[in-house]
């Protein structure tokens, strides 16, 4: 019934590895999971896939495990990044949840002219976010979650080569099929639930990089339309294929 | 800046209408948005589509409203059904949120073999959310939530003519490419989070009327899951086409 426990270390994964664990990682095995010697856990670190590892040494303020054998190799999600604007606390939370179950290679929180609560948001509990997700989806991989920065100088220093699908209420109605410009690399950036401003507007609409995109006819909030506007291109371009 | 408060109301709506406010809903307009007379508002109720209507009467225990002109035909989503069985309190209501927003006709909570939480769920909230996110996603229908019924009740008496497609992480490594029986009327299944039994299983496997679909090679979280599948169904069949 139980399944093994994942955990995502920051360490090199191999055969007879040993991987020592932090004092919060032996909390989590040992006094929440009431894991003990002898016990086995799974492994990720983002590079090296997934690895069965056995718990040799349990204590209350760390722990050795050693890896055994790999039982995933890693799995890269396709080039395709999420930028969007921090809404309230939980929905961001649940952005970052689902961009890495959705099979984001990269997370980006821009901060957009009409964006509110951007100061209240930890960026470090972005990251632990995705780890936990990461952890909990039985990836192998978890995407970085950049600091926040402007929408604007975001825009400005757009990559050449990278194209950007942009999700907008302002699109109803236009069609939901993906032109295939937006194959990888690509990124997938969510209109803020305040919508955009003028000159972000001016700057998305005369960008050749960026590409609008219809989430049909009715009005979703930010992290739905996350879900859905991934759903999209991972099925058009992704590893959904 | 300050978009217009749009409420659901059980009653119907046309030129000159007035309508009665509940006490509850005089607190929400009075007391939490504060309106008062002559303040203009949308109102919704399923079937006449959204309609401005003027304050002409606010108190404390209630108040009158007057429909002025139609803002707004009904639109009716496709004749998609949700079908999922309840978790966690939270997600539940975010299910049952996103099921509005992505345009389900009718959202069914079913009990699944594994099922843990369903005596937890308060199955008249389930309807209040449903209403509320109606009113935020700016639609003119609130689908109708059901009761909890057994999901091997549920497929037992499956109605001729309405295909089920069902999500199912077992289904990892199918192609995200839905065949084109799924086209309304049809019914979307999530699979619940502690998976389906194997009586469940066989049901779903020999039916005819059910089609497997994979949403990709992680595992989604059920509410996440409900996104991404009624994405890949609205736009194959739905109204983003």
């Amino acid at each position: 019934m139980a399944s093994k426990v994942r955990l995502y270390v920051e360490h090199p994964l191999g055969e007879g590895q040993s991987v020592p664990l932090s004092r919060e990682q032996a909390h989590y095995l040992f006094g929440v999971m009431r894991l003990a010697a002898g016990d086995v856990v799974s492994l990720i670190n983002s590079v090296d896939g997934e690895w069965d590892a056995e718990v040799v040494e349990a204590g209350k303020k760390g722990g050795v495990l050693v890896c055994s054998a790999q039982t995933a190799p890693l799995q890269m999600p396709p080039d395709l990044w999420l930028l969007f604007a921090p809404i309230r606390k939980e929905r961001t939370a649940f952005i970052v949840e689902k961009a890495v179950e959705m099979g984001a290679a990269r997370i980006m929180p821009v901060q957009s002219a009409y964006t509110q609560s951007a100061n209240r948001i930890r960026m470090d509990k972005l990251q632990a976010h995705a780890v936990e997700a990461a952890e909990q989806c039985g990836g192998t991989y978890v995407p970085p979650v950049d600091d926040l920065a402007k929408l604007e100088r975001v825009l400005a220093e757009w990559p050449a080569g990278r194209h950007l699908m942009f999700c907008d209420e302002g699109m109803a109605g236009r069609s939901a099929a993906l032109p295939s410009v937006l194959a990888a690399p690509c990124a997938i950036l969510i209109g803020p639930e305040g919508g955009f401003s003028p000159a972000e507007r001016e700057m998305l609409q005369t960008a050749t990089f960026a590409h609008a995109v219809s989430l049909g006819p009715r009005i979703l909030r930010a992290d739905t339309a996350a879900v859905a506007a991934l759903t999209l291109w991972q099925q058009a371009f992704g590893d959904w294929q």
